[in-house]
């Protein structure tokens, strides 16, 4: 038995030797947080909620509350983000927003925290993730427009420090190879962000100093309705001057004018996929990293068309 | 000078004793969370994006860190961040999910913390608030309807338990008597849910069981998204058949087909109010609750026009 008085100079003690009752509490059965955080790049790109639908399904049914911080393309937030979480002393995070030239993946790693990423992965497979196949979802946008008879096909690239930018980037040079269609590294720009604005702005740069093409596959949704406005702009039509595809199938995809031509991506699923790998790092924190793979889906729309030309 | 092994014993006895440690930590400055949850309704609605940029842009400023919670329209989970959020040792609270009928105002009140609502507020204006100007909202797309010559007029109301739904029904039943049309209760519904799900099943039980009518306010523009899919599946043309006026001017509204003529809400603007609002109650928890409220605008797209009559 304790008297509280005795707590209280304990802990004001153990404050002014900078051992943090949180920390030292975690240890604790009572103290236990049951909570998750979940690290989400932005709230205005649609893929978000049914990523973390999916997460919240898994986890909420496992006992745990999800907690989501919202990083806002920033990385002092991301970092921000990382340390509140520990102060909370969550169970584990999922983290949404890792690219490779941050830091991130060291100071996920430096937590000790159980972490997997969903829809972005790090290079060398370190860490566990739930990804699209994004090869593939490449593929497929690219045999689809070859099926329609384009050959001169832009691309408008993720930025190439995330996983989706890179790999779809690197499906789209190999998709193009198989099709039997050269090369030409003019018809590719990277885009800084995932966002309508730098779509716009890759979209008219092609346009401006591209060699002619009449199909776009954008790295992403919102990449691909920044190339609606830039063709409107330039007063071309979509998809009798120039098709469009994008990825990821977002919520509004179907209602955009033309409705969009994308790659579907399981995301609730790609939520469950993570939340599952994160249940098994908590239960044993020595299981090697893996990864899991989900497969996505040509959905054809009103923003494809054969080429004018055809 | 305190030996580790002691403060773990001290902890461990005042874990049997029931003592929380991290309640007890909260008296001391270096436990300082520097923390405000979060609660929003759901993910989907692009309305949620801004208001929490606005909250994080002066709460960020402020030092805090914004850690967000879904309710996904369940009031157990509500009640479950709340909780979560206490346990974390949040050190204040932004609500968008209160309603009436949840006892979930209670709950608030006795966490102790310091609580703001906003885009919602409660009957009685116990606590601090940032809210639209419901009844303008209202107004702004009666007048608008009447000065196309609409006199038949539905209404798709949110749920009455929440204060926008309520307050924004009462402003188009004002609306309706102010210009002089008589009131027909037929012509307004009521939907459970802010979702397009709950806007279709209202719009095909109007066009199935009230008497005719030429345009429809709804309570918010995922409720106008669900007319849309309704009056299309019943065969019928927006604006040519039937206007329809939504409410919040949310992202991808100038998208959609026809393009949606909605109400503004300065969604920012009320998130840094209800942060704004927080930051005095953190200061001074005496100070007694205020409601900041923002007004509205109307803006017109292509999803109203005349009567097919007039």
């Amino acid at each position: 038995m304790v008297n509280p008085e005795t707590v209280e100079r304990v802990l004001a003690a153990a404050a002014y030797l900078d051992y943090r009752p949180n920390a030292m509490a975690r240890g604790l059965k009572t103290s236990r947080s049951h909570s998750i955080g979940v690290l989400v790049p932005d709230l205005v790109n649609p893929v978000v909620p049914p990523i973390v639908q999916g997460i919240e399904a898994v986890l909420g049914e496992a006992g745990y509350v999800v907690v989501l911080g919202n990083a806002n393309h920033s990385r002092e937030r991301e970092q921000l983000f990382v340390e509140a979480f520990q102060v909370q002393q969550v169970e584990g995070m999922v983290v949404f927003t890792a690219s490779d030239d941050s830091g991130m993946f060291e100071a996920l790693v430096r937590t000790g925290l159980p972490v997997v990423l969903v829809n972005r992965t790090v290079p060398d497979g370190s860490i566990s993730a739930a990804i699209p196949d994004d090869p593939v979802c490449a593929s497929l946008a690219v045999e689809h427009l070859v099926s329609l008879g384009h050959r001169r096909i832009a691309h408008i690239a993720g930025p190439q420090a995330t996983s989706t930018g890179f790999r779809r980037r690197e499906g789209f040079e190999r998709a193009i190879a198989r099709a039997g269609i050269p090369h030409d590294p003019r018809l590719v720009v990277e885009a800084a962000r995932y966002t309508e604005e730098e779509g716009a702005r890759c979209c008219t740069s092609l346009l401006a100093s591209a060699p002619a093409f009449t199909a776009i596959f954008a790295a992403n949704d919102m990449l691909a309705l920044g190339c609606y406005d830039a063709l409107d702009e330039a007063g071309l039509r979509c998809p009798g001057d120039v098709s469009v595809v994008g990825c990821n199938d977002m919520p509004f995809a179907e209602r955009f004018v033309p409705s969009l031509t994308t790659i579907n991506i399981a995301h609730r699923e790609l939520g469950t996929s993570a939340a599952r790998l994160l249940l098994e790092l908590i239960e044993d924190a020595e299981l090697p990293p893996r990864q899991i793979v989900t497969t996505p889906a040509l959905v054809v729309r009103e923003s494809t068309a054969p080429p004018a030309s055809s």
